[in-house]
C-alpha cells in the first residue's frame, strides 16, 4: 500500500459523478406507477374517488416498507458498530452506500425485470426491492469491514448490484423461482459474493491491526441495537413483497417462531460451546438472526410453525458452530477473512432457507393448500403444475445464485484491488481516524469540578 | 451460595429441553388461523379476491403488533442497560426469556382459552398476546434484575406464564374484564409476581455488589433509547388488542395525552423532591412511563382526554414519589429489593389503572356511548347490562390479579431459591463477567498515533 | 448571571402550573372526533358496522403518526446528544418540551384552526399536527442547546407554540398555501424562530465553556442513532397529513429519493472541505436529513424523482457549505451562537423547501395532474385556478413565516433574557451537572478482578 488513503478528491468525485448519473437516468427513464401518479390513479378507476383511495397500495405494503428501512439503517449499520474504533465508518459507510444502493437498485432492477413502455415504474413496492437489493451490498460489507475506503465499498456496489439484478431476473422471472424474503436472491447471494471479494482482497498481515479487531464493552451495547431491530423486525422482510392476504400474514407468523427457537438455539450453544460457559456476543448479536435468513424462501409456504421452529433451531445451531469452528478454519485455510463472520450469518442460513424452501416447495400440493395454491406457487395456474419439478427449479436456483456470487465476487474482488482506491494499509485497519474527523477524549474530571460543592454553592448564591 | 455460576451445561440443557419440548407441543397442537391458512383463508370468502385480502387483520393488527414488539426487545431491554457493568444482561436475558415466553404463551394462553377442536390457532392476535404475556415476565425480571442466573429466569418464565394465562382466563372469560391494554392482567400481575419473588430471594448482605448497583453517564442513555420507545409505543400497545374502528381510535388517543400529562408531572416532582432541585434520570426513565400503564384499563373507555391527563398526571406523581420515598422502605422494613423499582412504575400505576378502570365502567351509560357501548363493553349486548355491576367485577379482578400474582410469586420464588441453578453471589451481583465474555478496555492511545503528522504524513506519502 | 441556577422551586411549579391549566382547558374545550367517539362513530354511518371500522382514519393515519412521533422523540431528542456532556439534557429537556408542546398545540392549533361548535376535536389527524407543531419547538431547541435552562425551554414553547399555530392558520387557511411536509410552516419557522432567540441572548463569554461544546467518541454515536431514525422516517413525516392516495404515497417517494441523493451530495462536501479529505460527523448527522427538509413543500406535487433528487442533492451542498463557511461568520459576525447548526438544516433547506414548493406549484397543469388536481390543489376546485398565482401566494407564505419567525423570536428572546429563569452561567453551559443528578464514573478495573482465574476458581467451586 503506497497510495495515499486521503479521501479529498477520490471520494467527492466518485460521489458527484454517481450521482449525476443517477439523476441523468432517473430523468430519462423513470416514472411514477400508476398508485403514486396524479393523473393515472384517477384515470383507472371506476369507484368512488374515497374507496379507491384507500386501495392504495401505499397502506398495505408501506408499513412493511419502513420496517425493512429499519433493517437496512439502524439494524446493518449498527450490528457493525461492535468494533471498538469503527463506529463511524460502520454507520456511516452503511449510510452512504444503502444511499447510493437504493438509488442504483431502482434502475437495475428497472432494466431487468421492470419496464413498462420503456420506462421504469417507481412505487412502494420498488421502494422495498430497492432496499432489499442494498441489503445484500451490506451483507457483503460485513466480509470487508474495517479493509476497505468508502471508495472501494461504493465501487463493489456498483457491480454488486447490478448482478444482484441479472441474478434475481434468472431466478424470479426465467426459473420462476419462489424467494420472497430472500434466502437465495439477497443473502446467500450478498454472503457469497462478499466472501470471495474478502478472499480476493486478503491481507497476510492483518494481524498488525487486530488489537483494534475487536470489541468495548459500550460498542458491544451499540451492536445490540442493530441485532435487536433486524430480529424485530425480520417477520416483516420476508412477508414484504408476498401476494396480500394469507401469504403475507402467514410469512410474517413463520419468521417470528423461527427466530424466537433460533434464540434458544444461539444462547444454548454459545454457552455451551465456551470452556466456562459464557455467553458470547458476537454469537448472540449474529446467530440468533438466523433464524429469519433460513425460513426466506419457504416462509410463505405451509411451512407451519412446527416446521418454521425446527429450520430456526437448526439455523441458530449451524451459526454458532460456524462461529466457533468454521471461521478460524476459513481464515487460516482459505484465506478468508471474514470480519463479521457473514458466512455464519447469511451464508449457511441462506443455503438452508434455499434447501428448505425446495423441499417445502416439492412437497405442496392442493390439498394443503387448497385455492391458495396460485397465490403462493403462481405457475400452479397452469394446472399442469409438478411440485417435485417446482423443487428442483428451487434448487438449481440456489445453484445459479451460488455460481453467480462467487464469479461476481472474484471479478469484483480483483478490480478492488487495484492500488487507486486509498484503502488502509494493514497496520490502521478497523480505524476510523483515517477517514474521519474523531473527537479527542471528554475532559478529565470535568464533572467533578462542577459536583464541587464549593463551586454548587457559588452557582447558586 | 456454594454451587458453581458456571453455566456450561445448565444453560444449554434447560434451553435445549425447552425448546424441544415447544417445538412438539406446536407439532401436535398449534394450527394456523383462518387469516394465515392457505386453504381456509379462501374457503370462507365469497366476495372476489382482490377485496378480501385487504380484509386480513393482518393489515389492522400488524402495525400494532411491530410497534409492541419493539417495546418488548428494545424497550423493555435497553431499559434495564441503566447499570453500569449489567447492559449486556439486562438486553441479553430480556432477549432470551422473551423469546421463550411467547412461544410458551402461545401454548398456554391456547389451552387457556383458545382452542379450536383441539388445536390452537394462531395469526398476528395471538402473536400480540404472547407479546403481552412475555412482558408481564419482562417486568418481573426488573425485579430480581442483577441477582438471577438466566436459569432461574427461565424456569420464573415457566411459571409465570402459565399462572398468567390463568389470571387472564378468570379475568378476560370468567369475569368478562376490560383490561386491554393490561393494567391488571400484565403491569399489576407481573408487578406483584416480581416483587414476591424477590422478597423469597432476599440477600441480606447485597450491599457487597453495591458499588455495581449503579448507573455510568453512558448507560444511562441507553437507558433512555428504552424509555423513549416505551413512552412512543404505549399508544400502541394499550389500543393493540381492542374492538376495530374507535375503541382502537380512542385508546391511542387516550393514552397519548395520558403520558403527556404523566412527563410533566414525572419532571415536576423529580425536580421537588431533590435538595438542589436536580433532576434524576431514575424518575425520568421510569416514572414518566406510569400514565401509559394507568389508563391500561380504561383507555378504550370514554375517558376523555381530560380524564386521561388527570390519571397521567397522578400516576406520574405517585411514581416518582414512590422511588423517593417508598422503595428505601420496602427494602429496609420489608425486604424487597425491587433493583427497577418496578413497584413505581408497575405495581403502584397498575393498581390506579385499575380502579380508574373501574369507576369508568360503572359510569358507562348507553347516553355516552350510544351503539358503541356493546363495542366496549361486551356484555351489554344481552340488555340486562348493569354498569355498577360491571364496575365491582373489575374491582374483583384486581383482587383476584393480586391474589394469583402474590401467591404464584411465593411458590415461584421458593422453587428459585433451589441452590441449583446458579445464582451470582453476593459479591458479583449486577455483573455481566459472570455469565458473559467482556471484552477488555480499549487500547489507549490508538487514535492519537493515527492523528500524529509524522504518521499520517507517510500513509499520505 | 447572579441567579441560581436552583430548579428546586421553578421548575415544579412552572410544570404543575402549565399541566393544571392544560387539564383545565381540555376538560372545557376538548372532545372526541367522529372517528374516535363510541357514539358519533357509529350515528353516522349507513353502512355493515364491520366494513366501517376499516374505514377509521385511524388505520390510514396512525403509522405514519408513529414514524413522525419516533422522529420528534428519539430523532431530535437523540440527535443532539452529540455533546459530551448535555446528553442528559438534550433527551431528557427534548422529552419535556415536546410532551408539553404536543398538549398545547392541540389547543393552539384547535383555537386557530380547529373549532366545531366551540369544541376542539381530536383524533390521530390532531396528534400528527401536534407533533408536527412540536417539531418546530425542538428545531429552536437546536440553536440554544446547553445555553438554556428547562425552565426557559418551556415558556419558549408557549410562545412558539401559539405564534406557530397562528402563522400556519394564515399560510393554510388565509393564503390557501401547499405545506403539507412543513418546509416552511416548520422548518423555515423553526429555524429563525431559533436563530433570533439565540441572536437576543447571545453570550459574548460563551468561549469559557467551548471545551465543553464538542463530542466524545461514543456521543457522537448516540448521534447517528437520531439522525438515522429522522432520516428514515422522513418519507413519513411529509405525506402524514397529505390527502389520501396518490398524494400521501407520492410524497413518501418523493422524500425517498431526495434523501439518498442528499445523502451522496453531503458525504461528497464533507470530504471535500476538509484539508485532508476526512469526513466530518456533523456534516453526515445533519445535512444528509437536508433532502428532506426542502422537498417538504413540493413533496405532494408532481415533483417527479428525478426532480427530488435535484432538489435533495442541492440541499446537502448547501447545508454542508453552510455548516463549514456560513456558522463560523454567523457567530462572528451576526452573534448568532446556534450550537447544532439548524441554520444548515432547517433554514436554509426550509427556505429553498419553499422556493421549490413555489415554483413547482407554478408549473402544475391539468395536463400533468389530470383529476388528481385538486386532490393537491384545493382551490383548483373552483375552476378560476391559476398556478401561476398559487406559485406567488406560496412565495408570500414563506416572507409571511420569515417575519412571522423573527418577530416571534425576537420577542421571546427578550422574555426569556430576564434573569428569573436559572439560565446556565458562562462557565457551566453544556454541561448536564447543573440541572441533573450525574453520575460518578465506573469503577476502575471491577471486571478484570471478575476475569481473574483464581477468582472464577473459587465461585466455580
Amino acid at each position: 500500500f503506497t497510495d495515499s488513503t486521503n479521501m479529498r478528491l477520490r471520494l467527492p468525485l466518485l460521489c458527484i459523478i454517481l450521482e449525476v448519473i443517477l439523476i441523468i437516468l432517473f430523468g430519462a427513464l423513470v416514472e411514477y406507477n400508476d398508485d403514486t401518479h396524479a393523473k393515472m390513479w384517477n384515470a383507472n378507476k371506476s369507484h368512488s374517488a374515497t374507496r379507491d383511495d384507500y386501495e392504495n397500495e401505499f397502506y398495505y405494503r408501506y408499513p412493511s416498507f419502513q420496517d425493512v428501512h429499519v433493517m437496512i439503517f439502524v439494524g446493518f449499520g449498527f450490528l457493525m458498530t461492535f468494533l471498538q474504533r469503527y463506529g463511524f465508518s460502520s454507520v456511516g459507510f452503511n449510510f452512504l452506500i444503502a444511499a447510493f444502493s437504493l438509488q442504483w437498485a431502482t434502475l437495475m432492477q428497472g432494466f431487468v425485470h421492470g419496464m413498462h413502455h420503456g420506462k421504469i415504474h417507481v412505487g412502494v413496492t420498488s421502494m422495498i426491492n430497492a432496499d432489499f437489493c442494498t441489503g445484500s451490498v451490506l451483507i457483503s460489507f460485513g466480509a470487508v469491514l474495517g479493509k476497505t475506503s468508502p471508495v472501494q465499498l461504493l465501487v463493489m456496489a456498483i457491480f454488486e448490484v447490478t448482478l444482484f439484478a441479472v441474478n434475481e431476473f434468472i431466478l424470479l422471472s426465467m426459473l420462476g423461482a419462489n424467494d420472497a424474503g430472500g434466502s437465495m436472491t439477497i443473502h446467500t447471494f450478498g454472503a457469497y459474493f462478499g466472501l470471495m471479494v474478502t478472499r480476493v482482497l486478503y491481507r497476510p498481515n492483518l494481524d498488525k491491526s487486530k488489537h483494534r479487531n475487536s470489541s468495548v464493552y459500550h460498542s458491544d451495547l451499540f451492536a445490540m441495537i442493530g441485532t435487536i431491530y433486524l430480529w424485530m423486525f425480520w417477520p416483516s422482510f420476508n412477508s414484504a413483497i408476498t401476494n396480500y392476504g394469507d401469504p403475507q400474514h402467514r410469512t410474517a407468523l413463520n419468521t417470528y417462531y423461527s427466530l424466537a427457537a433460533c434464540t434458544l438455539a444461539t444462547f444454548a450453544f454459545s454457552a455451551l460451546v465456551n470452556p466456562e460457559g459464557k455467553l458470547d456476543m458476537v454469537h448472540i448479536q449474529n446467530a440468533a438472526l438466523a433464524g429469519g435468513v433460513a425460513v426466506g424462501t419457504a416462509g410463505e409456504m405451509m411451512l407451519t410453525p412446527f416446521g418454521s421452529m425446527i429450520v430456526g433451531f437448526l439455523a441458530g445451531t449451524i451459526s454458532v458452530l460456524g462461529y466457533k469452528y468454521l471461521t478460524p478454519v476459513l481464515e487460516s485455510k482459505l484465506k478468508i477473512q471474514d470480519t463479521c463472520g457473514i458466512h455464519n450469518l447469511h451464508g449457511m442460513p441462506g443455503v438452508l432457507g434455499a434447501v428448505v424452501g425446495a423441499v417445502t416447495s416439492a412437497l405442496a400440493s392442493p390439498g394443503v393448500y387448497g385455492h391458495g395454491l396460485q397465490r403462493v406457487f403462481a405457475d400452479a395456474e397452469t394446472g399442469k403444475w409438478n411440485p417435485q419439478s417446482r423443487g428442483g427449479f428451487q434448487a438449481i436456483s440456489l445453484a445459479v445464485t451460488l455460481g453467480m456470487a462467487l464469479f461476481g465476487g472474484l471479478v469484483t474482488g480483483f478490480i478492488l484491488k487495484l492500488p487507486i482506491y486509498g484503502a488502509p494499509p494493514d497496520t490502521h485497519c478497523f480505524e476510523d481516524g483515517l477517514y474521519w474527523e474523531v473527537p479527542g477524549e471528554e475532559e478529565g474530571h470535568e464533572l467533578n469540578e462542577v459536583a464541587t460543592p464549593n463551586e454548587m454553592e457559588k452557582l447558586n448564591s
